[in-house]
């Protein structure tokens, strides 16, 4: 397995790390910076430092954009045009509709998303179990090949993450909700604390706690505030109707509401914690469907729509390429189960139920 | 020093502690629950436990109503009927403007609020040194005694805290910003993730921390929230202004201002935690006043919404309590020389600047 990687910081490094350590990839990294280059290839992050974008993608199976949101819109093209014609391309970056859109028209293009680090941070931090038991959200499309989702998805488990199938919209709605509002929320929040008086330091840790994000690496969230602009704005108004109904239970003084109100919170709070991991033994299921591209994308989102996790996947191709089958490992009975009928709502004949 | 301390859990029983252990006061603890008032007795919390309000406040020079601030509207005035004609009776509840004007002709209730520990918190995580160094708002009126005044900011002081007079419809509508709305908008960050599927326990980390006080003890909450509906719907309203504004901009994807707009949240959030404590050496200023109800918070509020923050003060009345000197310790230059000023203004003669 040849990975080229493009931008060798912490995500970047990460990967190469992670790839040349846990199955022996031989990883060339490139990084607008020289200097990081030849750090990343001296750190053992990547076997060897390429000069270009070009000479990075040649001949790899796998190309990982590891740039920050605004860089990637000149990067990613830049790579498809140099990587091979049985090569995937990935990124990633933290918003997918904007990318996903403009290479829509590209089986090779799959977005990423890895819920783990940071665009900002440096290549000092990088280490090779970064991704470990991290979600990583996979976008792929109706003209996405399965075969280079396979190919992609594996690695991605390979390094350590759990590779999820999501619609980039919905990806993007996702995170405008998780992360992007609660940047804007900080960032209203110190505002509003900012604006009158001289006893705000005194700011108890409900304060600090809610804030810690706000104003963060202005150049990186104003690219990604831009990127997702109509989600997160969306998710505002959203939130701006919660707090206009929150304002309104408040103003009545209604005692019962409003216990009711905060004991529902908390209800929500601990749902948000639970984690979806861990929710039992794997299963295994084998499923046969035809083998043209957006198959496979089809049933990983919908699966992913159902909040099924596939925890690992296989691809076996019919000799003639008319067909193939899958082999989905998914945790727990319920959610094997789940699948199980998911795929057959979609017309493909489930095989094994282990 | 006597003192009364009514309800003995974490803040009740810290003050029970610090007061006997620092200078030796006599504490004696009434709670309605009495397993728990033997309890803070066993802990050395109190010297002794009341049976009764009555008993418990009988010959007190300060009682301290530590209960939450559901209860207090009750407890506060059987304080205060308990308790003798030269005692002054003050609470540690979140919310002041209700208890203030319910007991506006009562010159020997001075409202108070401790930033430490919460009043859901039990006896068991009491100590002595919960206070130090903690803000402890105090909330007197024109119609304060001066002399009870500063007893209690001497006691306070004394438990390690540092006490500033702030006016309570202020002191509200800081928390509304400070505490509460950070709250309200912690639920109506769980509330929005928590709508659509189930793919929210992937939640980062900027989403957890915000929402980190979600739901927190309802009963409590309602109670605060109701308490102090004013001042906290209307930070609502301001923060839904700001949320407009946001969105707005965010819609416009206009990246410098978006960059602009993230900076200045990073000013602000870094304004935020710079504390003002530490400003320089303490400085001396001798202050003279008429020795009338009123003069000594009017002086304090004054500092108190300057910013300037009295380290310790101790209050000299005239043979003939006519007229009386007050002594103010402030901590840096710029801040004594504020001071002075603003007792100048106010028409008093300030005679020691060391």
């Amino acid at each position: 397995m040849k990975v080229a990687v493009l931008g060798v910081g912490l995500i970047g490094g990460s990967i190469g790390m992670a790839a040349r350590q846990r199955f022996g990839a031989a990883v060339v990294g490139f990084d607008p910076d020289a200097g990081t280059a030849a750090e990343a290839e001296a750190a053992g992050a990547v076997d060897a430092a390429a000069k270009s974008v070009e000479a990075a993608c040649g001949d790899a199976d796998v190309v990982f954009c590891a740039a920050p949101v605004g860089a990637l819109v000149d990067l990613v093209p830049a790579a498809l045009a140099a990587a091979g014609d049985d090569a995937v391309v990935t990124d990633v970056g933290s918003t997918k509709r904007e990318i996903v859109t403009a290479l829509a028209s590209e089986e090779r293009f799959i977005g990423g998303h890895p819920l783990a680090g940071a665009e900002t941070a440096g290549l000092a931090g990088a280490r090779s179990e970064l991704f470990d038991g991290a979600r990583w959200y996979l976008t792929p499309t109706e003209r996405s090949s399965g075969l280079l989702y396979d190919r992609l998805q594996r690695l991605v488990a390979g390094l350590g993450a759990r590779p999820e199938a999501i619609d980039a919209d919905a990806h993007d709605r996702l995170m405008a909700r998780i992360s992007h509002l609660p940047h804007v929320f900080a960032n209203a929040l110190v505002e509003g604390a900012d604006a009158d008086d001289a006893r705000v330091p005194e700011a108890g840790p409900s304060l600090r706690d809610a804030t810690r994000v706000a104003g963060a690496n202005p150049a990186i969230w104003a690219d990604i505030y831009a990127s997702n602009r109509e989600a997160l704005a969306e998710s505002i108004d959203e939130a701006i109707a919660r707090l206009e109904a929150a304002a309104k239970l408040i103003r009545s003084g209604d005692m019962e509401a409003l216990g009711d109100w905060q004991a529902q919170a908390g209800e929500s709070r601990r749902a948000l914690l639970e984690t979806s991991a861990g929710a039992g033994p794997l299963r295994e299921l084998r499923v046969l469907m035809p083998n043209r591209p957006g198959s496979m994308a089809e049933l990983a989102l919908a699966l992913g729509r159902a909040g099924v996790n596939i925890e690992d996947m296989a691809l076996h191709p019919a000799q003639d390429m008319s067909s193939g089958a899958v082999t989905l490992w998914i945790a727990g009975d319920d959610a094997a189960d789940r699948a199980a009928e998911l795929a057959r709502e979609l017309g493909h004949i489930v095989t094994a139920e282990h």
